[in-house]
């Protein structure tokens, strides 16, 4: 098969084709021939060098593939031959053929393409354990998510809105703000003009915010302090503007602040595979419906990966970047 | 009656005799003829003018005290006028008479004293709350609790013991850290020849420990991400070693962490009254089986509290100081 290989450790070109061997699909397994593969920026890590696969994971990049079961591993009892299926990969995503776990493999929702269908497990798995589950958002409740226009900001924005809370986000630009509020935010804050606890506190009376879901760090960690209200949660799924940083700790204990956070990759099949049914029985019949769904940036050919991570630095996308694999 | 009033902001000596009116039971509330009030480091804050007391609240320093009912207000349905009770107070236990919230009150636990019974409240209620209810101690799991001499130390290591939990502790001298072993630490920790952290990861095999309970902050913060296991929670009571710190938010997200924090006072008294049934049922067993008690330091004469700050701030105490009140 044609997969995409990190060469070496370095920028978008080191993203290269080489033939494969076509995986085997283990007990339990499922291997399916991919259609889409989904970008997330995790990838972009891993390509650096930043972000070694856990032991016994594929080398090749890609957290997420829909398309059709091609083969069945013993004792698989979910998937037959055949069928469509978007999925969790454990690595291994820019590929012709990837092998992953049967429960973390999920229908692909009805009326749904191989590609929007690729843009799903990633972002909703992640904000669906770290906002629901981790930082444990309810309905009525306030809630910021910073990087609204990313992948995981598009789906989180559309999440929280459609479970019933307030949804306030942190954009770099007003045509992303812009596509933040038609996805539901109440408020999309350009961080570039405002400061966004200044407008947290605004927005709620003084009173702050339940929850935040932020993938900065950095100097951002103590304005989530402030911008959070009395028992907020903040849960942090990256610190892209670096992991240390100086806060203040008075105010996280006075505010009886939760601050915690989370990586997916390295969890468990079986954990996975949980939040998969959660995601089946609560989130499946709102895409079925369309009222919420992927937002799309721009599809590139499997061979153009490097293509898709180039655009993802540049930061200028909206929503998910796909591959597609012929 | 004779209450210790703090004159102005500054050091014990600022602490002195005052007539006040006795107070009168608001609806609920019980009135305490006071025997013994407990000393904690909220109080010298208080007394520095850097923890000013709630809205409401008395003015008169002291969270905790013990004596019998001398007056019931509207409604109070549990306790009748000269029974013994010990209570968390809102303030003012430094003094011939307070008036609390009847929930906030529980039953000496037999055969105590006075003084004995003063010092449970403060510690045990915090403990319990940050310890069990927010840091999710359960029995089988490793704790670390830093100052394991002082009054919380005391508490924390020998509830952790007694509920099944594996107890580590920092103390600041070798006699320090002997009296925390005795109480039932596994190993105490002199934080002034050996770092705590290579210490716990050295007892857990690698692993860390599972709650953390601090109070001093500062540069402690990183430490215990470092300390913690995967899914630790580290529960912030004080700042004593300053509120602001670095620490490598990294680690708390790709461990799982969870940061919280509480203070006590600030909280409603139908909450506190939720830790004091919880305490009843599964607390005050062990105390009237001598299981576990307060680790008792030195008395004062509620005249010299002056004195009792003193001890405190110099920071040679083991246990809890308390103030006689005759």
């Amino acid at each position: 098969m044609t997969a995409i290989a990190i060469t070496e450790p370095g920028g978008p070109l080191v993203l290269k084709p080489e033939r494969r061997d076509v995986p085997t699909p283990a007990a339990g397994e499922i291997l399916i021939r991919v259609r889409a593969a989904g970008v997330n920026r995790p990838d972009i890590l891993q390509r650096k060098g930043a972000y070694p696969p856990p032991p016994g994971a594929s080398d090749l990049p890609g957290l997420e593939a829909a398309g059709e079961v091609a083969a069945i591993g013993e004792g698989v009892r979910r998937w037959r031959v055949g069928e469509t299926v978007t999925a969790l990969t454990p690595g291994g995503g820019y590929a012709e053929y990837v092998a992953v776990h049967e429960t973390n493999a999920l229908p692909i929702p009805h009326g749904f393409t191989f590609t929007e269908a690729a843009a799903i497990p990633e972002t909703f798995f992640t904000v669906w354990h770290n906002v629901f589950q981790r930082g444990g958002l309810t309905k009525g409740e306030s809630f910021l998510v910073h990087g609204g226009s990313s992948g995981i900001g598009t789906t989180a924005i559309q999440l929280a809105r459609a479970l019933g809370a307030r949804v306030f986000t942190t954009a770099g630009s007003a045509e992303k703000c812009e596509a933040c509020v038609r996805l539901g935010a109440h408020r999309a804050i350009n961080y570039r003009e405002q400061d966004f606890v200044a407008a947290v506190k605004d927005e709620t009376g003084g009173k702050g915010v339940d929850v935040i879901l932020d993938m900065v760090g950095g100097d951002y960690v103590d304005r989530n302090y402030e911008a959070a209200a009395v028992e907020g949660r903040i849960v942090q799924i990256a610190t892209l503007g670096g992991p240390k940083s100086t806060a203040n700790f008075a105010r996280l204990m006075v505010k009886r602040l939760t601050h915690t956070g989370s990586t997916l990759r390295p969890r468990s099949v079986e954990f996975k595979g949980r939040i998969a049914s959660e995601l089946e029985a609560q989130v499946w019949p709102l895409l079925a419906d369309r009222r919420i769904a992927p937002v799309m940036d721009m599809i590139f050919p499997l061979k153009e990966a490097w293509r898709a991570h180039e655009r993802m630095e540049e930061g200028e996308h909206i929503g998910k970047i796909v591959l597609d694999v012929a």
